[in-house]
């Protein structure tokens, strides 16, 4: 049965997802319900393999259910499904028809529908990890990596609580987050490598594989092998929750990552900041009535996804309850854990159009700081005052700066000149002093650290730092 | 373009909307991309038609724009919001094509997106409140109102802390539900009502609308009266959140009544209690490999599909937050809205499915009740004998039961009989000590109650109370 | 037992509220523990004068118990608690203490815990709705409404997407907030007169007041009704749970509106912006390294106090669900409902002293305006081009914004000199070609709406909207 | 100031933390404000102790204000904070108040705010892990440990969906537990030592140290060396979230283990269940009206504790947003974190106590297993005809339940006597045709699962696993 995409009710099928073929190219494999079907079809041919590997069935049988994987239509599936009303029967049904009378009575043998698809699950995650989420991560990591090196030298007034702080490049504001996501792709790759498989039966105490092997552990081992997954260690019907639990933590926190991204970003491009924009596309319309806008809607976009997808680690969590050996209410709820890495992988493309051609405004970026340069100067003021033994330089400063405040004189002129603080004034060094006047020399190491994050990343991710 | 069912990444759209025929029938005019663009449409109309009664246009302008709307295609529109990036000036843009050179300045005339847009949303959710959602919460209403008259009488142990407490019937912990459905319905009911479109402008301020009228809120307020609606107080680009908030919280937590069912119900279906069982189908599997079982995965689903949406109220209650005189984070946001409207009423066609034929075995309840019969006698002792003055009823009693408990006698006859409380006893009531030794006398108003809640609920719904 | 603030754990406790004497004098008769066994004592009392009314005892017993439960120590109540593991026994336990012989029989007689614990929590609830929450909301709307007219006619420019928009005047972006802060202290009030208490019995179905009366219904009603309450519909041993769901929702969809005035104070006092303040004290020390920062930390601390309680609606929605006639994992939970009510109201005052002293800079404000005010000429432009039938204005109006960009002159003179335009131009009213050239006059109904909203409000909410 | 128990808002105060003297031993020094203020004071010791290494001050001096920090009393602090609004600063001015002149100017020199309070924030949550958060995980995964091998040859019949399965030995439930608690003390562990701190400046960029050293990044790490931590790589004003989301994520997922096993427990402590116990101490009451009653209100505190704390993380996950080098929107939400902490340590001892002496009922495990035991040969049958070639087993063997059902007869004698099934059931080894009449047989590795489980965690985790 076919729909139209109008009459999807997911945005992400009509709009995120599904009207975007490369998202559909790239995730299709790991997320749709064709996939889901597909992995389990192949749980079902590793454990027919096994089987045939200790002589259980032949190897033609396990062969030909092997073949016949390809075979099985996801809507034949769906119609058995609506028939029996049991998905994973319906679809050992279904390969079940595709075989000979020989091969049918080992498919599915000893397994449990949740040794199937919680398998599944692990390997469609495990999968899709490593060849769309963390591709499309680190995409966007070299372009911010990109971006922080090209701009490691351009001065920007630091900012906390959205108040002129302390000076700090425009690299080195971006390197923060090269190495927030950085350490996020690692904490995913770490999730995704520790996703787990099992075959452990009903109630995962191997009754059923406990009837044909006397060591039914090792069986299990044997089938997930076939996948590249290890057993789960205390399984009941289902995987522990933990693992996927991790899995989904270590992507919603990454997500957190670009939110902060873009709210930086829509924050910088305010009109009255404009330090870096969106490009904009020739024909792109910025507001149906206010042509001249150009609105972050592609930041306000990130930001709005990571509201939805965050929300989810509560049914994530929830779902860590099973009563006993497992109850279904996380069957439901489990099918909607892909559009958690639809939601971010969307994000991050996104991120990547974007922040690839951001356009930054040094001579902004500079005119911005030079509202408050000389105010800059209180802080290294007060403390080389404390350090020269100054007994309240704090308060001393402050006096000061309501003082440039009220007479519109530079703050560091004031210091220099103040009767009272001369005595350690002579202690401070060339240097010391040079800063109170040109507070674009007092960058600390943002440059070094800049660079120097970026080369951390770029190697431990195998990715260039070259500017 | 179209996508396969087996292409879609929601379990919405290839599972519980996309695969049901008779939900997509239900809910199709309010929660897909089509319905979306469409609502949006009609606001475009019923703005032209308010111009023309203002005579900024003739009437049959009016009509042309009116017939046009039916003529849109979303695949145009999609097209055009992908050249240039601007959803609802794509939507303008479709309709403008459709009408004639005349016609095209009044569409969209004095409008901005979020006029269209949020008056669109308010439009759609009402209407899918009073044609979708309430009809179906008052189908399972009346369901568990006949269910909660039909057994009345049923005798049932009350239950607290999952322990035996006192006798209720089946019927009564029915009414419960019966009761708090009804709330809820009523909830909806009134916040659907009190849903808000806006036509005020790009800030709110009736800019442009001024530039034409004298009397821009009038013009507001007819052009939404068309539409059935009011405008909000304070909007500035958009509607104040707070009314989609609302409309949110009475969905979500109608949907915590539904999984209360679905946890109750599936508790006592468990083997041991065994005291209502889903209805099985004669081709349905209950396990694919422990045939003899009887799953309750219609209530498993409920819950499953209430932890799924309950948590979706987070990003409801973060999109309340919007800078200054709006930014754009709500905007993929809202759009997942309609999902919680899907997931309610599938949920709630379930529990009309199941519940309609929910099969109750009185004789298993009267076989549990019995288990704890005597020991219920417990509380009306206490009560009696401290009513009667007894110093210390609660703890006499309690070392009763524990007597009871020892001895395996009936604890009604272990107070009866015992010699210290004999004074007060003597003045029990002929009834009150004939509930010591029958405790199914213990009902209190349990039937009275149960059959006044379903009168009170049927009458407030318009649903019938007929046994 | 005694505890210094500096060794509690809840910030609440050691910082918020217990350091505040202001908020404790205010909330302390509704959030504390002492609060909670005294509302439940107050539900003893209540009940003890029904029984004297209906004759089960006498009046000059009721009079003694309601006297004795100022005597009833919560020290001693806890150290019940710790011997029999009861909290509600224990302060019957205590209650009994303090009264003569022939009173104890008539403590808590035929009541069950949670007919005294729910409807103790809809007594304090309701109380702190109308005592404290109400009243601090309302001096807050006060505030916002006296700010909103005195700047009514204080021109700002309108911003949506953090981009300049159209003008708005700075009292229209607060009147925004009036009528929302206004509709949720009107939900607030709704839904704390609608919090119920019950009379039920054990299991809801009045098993024990059914012993002594024919009418338990109307015994329930009479002791809600010495309280100020009525009673739920449908109990079981506990309210249902949709009256307090409903409570803490309005009370977190205000936090809301907190939430969001906060995000725009503080925007608006970015450096760059610097359109507005918090009002400095003499001693504060806006940084301890950077002394000349004027950090918004009271805005952010809304922020922030929001982001903790809004989280815990997920709570509240989950203790929706309890199995059967109850189970107690509500317990524990529904102790920290005032939380949200301190959070709210520590949030409200601050916001009140914030917003009540607010710094405005009116020349701020309209240089920031000058920075695009031509642009603004883009919107009524297009409009009227259109109205006056251009076949194209919105494109029309987009190519002479991209020339204005790019050669620095003002959109307006463009648009007045354009050739291609004249023939529309021409039909302009005088009024509409002079707000082309000076946008301030673009200001819709700001002004107009500002004062009625504040009026309307102030009128529904019983306070005053004189400038 | 003091404040009653009786006056505290919190029920961690009044109640779960501050009335258990045991639980204030355990965790004051972490959570508290006092504890708050003491890590704040050590991160300013550490600080003078580097500085006094690097010849900036004396060792004299770094002496004399690492003895100084013992002498600050946190009650002064809050004065000093309620004088200038910055919490830092007075806990800085309060240190240099206990410090000769000459050590004045070397407190707090060079650091910023943050430095010191997210380092300390560090320190707390990584001594906490270690000190007490582990430490009492342990033993209740002792505990586990010891219940799941006395337990491991209990039978008891495994469920699933609430329903009879197959069958399982109580042990092996257990030990399910002991795997997923074992591989969240890990988790914890790990993210406690990734726990970060930083001395970067009030942008990160060490612009302040900076001024003194050429390496600050190395003047970092001696500070953090000194407290036994190491730097974040990429800091701002605070050190990047991800670091404590994790450590949140840790918890809070370990305290879904906990919630799992409480509901397990209350449930099979249902009236109908009844195979284990809260073990009820002689002075315990039940229930106010229902003194027989044993209520598992122990693991319904542990489940509603859970349901506060896990919604906690939206807000976690909320705080990883800070805009540019900063904002404070995470400040007070970050001072609730260490709740989540007491209320996962309260919810541990609460099972240790409970699990320690759950009172377990093997004749009823058995009689419970005896309800459904005939009916567990479906799964065998089923699985050993379609092995041994039976075309549609599931079918046949589905058929024969019915039919069990409905004569009352044993379906392994049903199956076993099947004309039908004869030459399927003649390829049958003797053990599988007994297991056939005697389902106890069908136990898998359970009791073997169940000891490796046991022996491989306490190895892991430094246990015992001796019986």
């Amino acid at each position: 049965m076919d729909l139209s995409l109008f009459d999807c009710v997911s945005p992400l099928d009509y709009r995120y997802y599904g009207d975007d073929p490369r998202m559909v190219e790239l995730l299709a494999p790991y997320v749709t319900e064709r996939a889901y079907i597909r992995s389990e079809l192949e749980v079902e041919a590793a454990a027919a393999r096994v089987l045939a590997k200790r002589g259980v069935c032949s190897q033609a049988v396990a062969d030909e259910i092997t073949r016949a994987i390809d075979l099985v239509d996801p809507e034949d599936v769906h119609a058995e499904d609506k028939r029996i009303h049991h998905d994973t029967r319906a679809m050992v049904n279904c390969l079940r028809d595709k075989v000979s009378d020989e091969a049918k009575p080992f498919v599915h043998l000893s397994l449990t529908s949740f040794d199937v698809k919680d398998t599944a699950l692990a390997l469609r995650m495990k999968r899709c990890a490593h060849e769309a989420v963390i591709p499309e991560l680190l995409k966007l990591e070299q372009i911010l990596i990109d971006l922080s090196l090209r701009e490691a030298r351009t001065l920007q007034m630091g900012r906390t609580h959205g108040q002129h702080a302390v000076p700090i490049t425009f690299g080195f504001a971006v390197a923060q987050f090269v190495s927030r996501l950085g350490g996020r792709i690692e904490a995913i790759r770490a999730a995704a490598d520790n996703l787990r498989g099992k075959i452990s039966g009903a109630v995962g105490a191997y009754n059923a594989s406990g009837l044909f092997f006397d060591d039914p552990l090792e069986f299990e081992r044997e089938i997930l092998a076939e996948l590249g997954l290890e057993p789960s260690p205390g399984s009941t019907q289902i995987v522990e929750a933990e693992f996927v639990t991790d899995y989904m933590h270590a992507l919603v926190s990454a997500f957190g990552v670009l939110a902060n991204i873009a709210d930086d970003m829509r924050n910088l491009q305010r009109t009255e900041i404009a330090e870096v924009g969106e490009k904009f596309e020739a024909e792109q319309v910025g507001s149906s009535t206010m042509p001249h806008k150009r609105n972050p809607w592609n930041f306000e976009n990130v930001k709005s996804m990571w509201k939805v997808m965050v929300a989810r680690m509560q049914t994530v969590y929830a779902d860590q309850i099973s009563e006993h050996q497992r109850d279904l209410t996380n069957s439901a709820s489990q099918r909607f854990l892909p559009e958690i890495i639809v939601g971010l992988v969307n994000s991050t493309r996104r991120l990547q159009r974007i922040m690839g051609k951001l356009v930054t405004d040094a001579d902004r970026m500079k005119k911005n700081f030079d509202m408050t340069a000389d105010m800059v100067a209180a802080e290294p003021a007060y403390i080389l005052l404390a350090a020269y033994g100054h007994p309240d330089a704090h308060e001393a400063v402050r006096r000061l700066t309501l003082e440039a405040q009220a007479s519109g004189r530079p703050l560091g002129q004031l210091v220099d000149e103040a009767q009272d603080l001369a005595p350690y004034l002579s202690k401070f060094t060339d240097q010391q002093r040079a800063l109170l006047r040109d507070t674009t020399l007092y960058l600390g190491a943002a440059v070094e650290k800049t660079e120097a994050l970026c080369r951390m990343w770029a190697e431990r991710l195998g990715l260039s730092a070259s500017v």
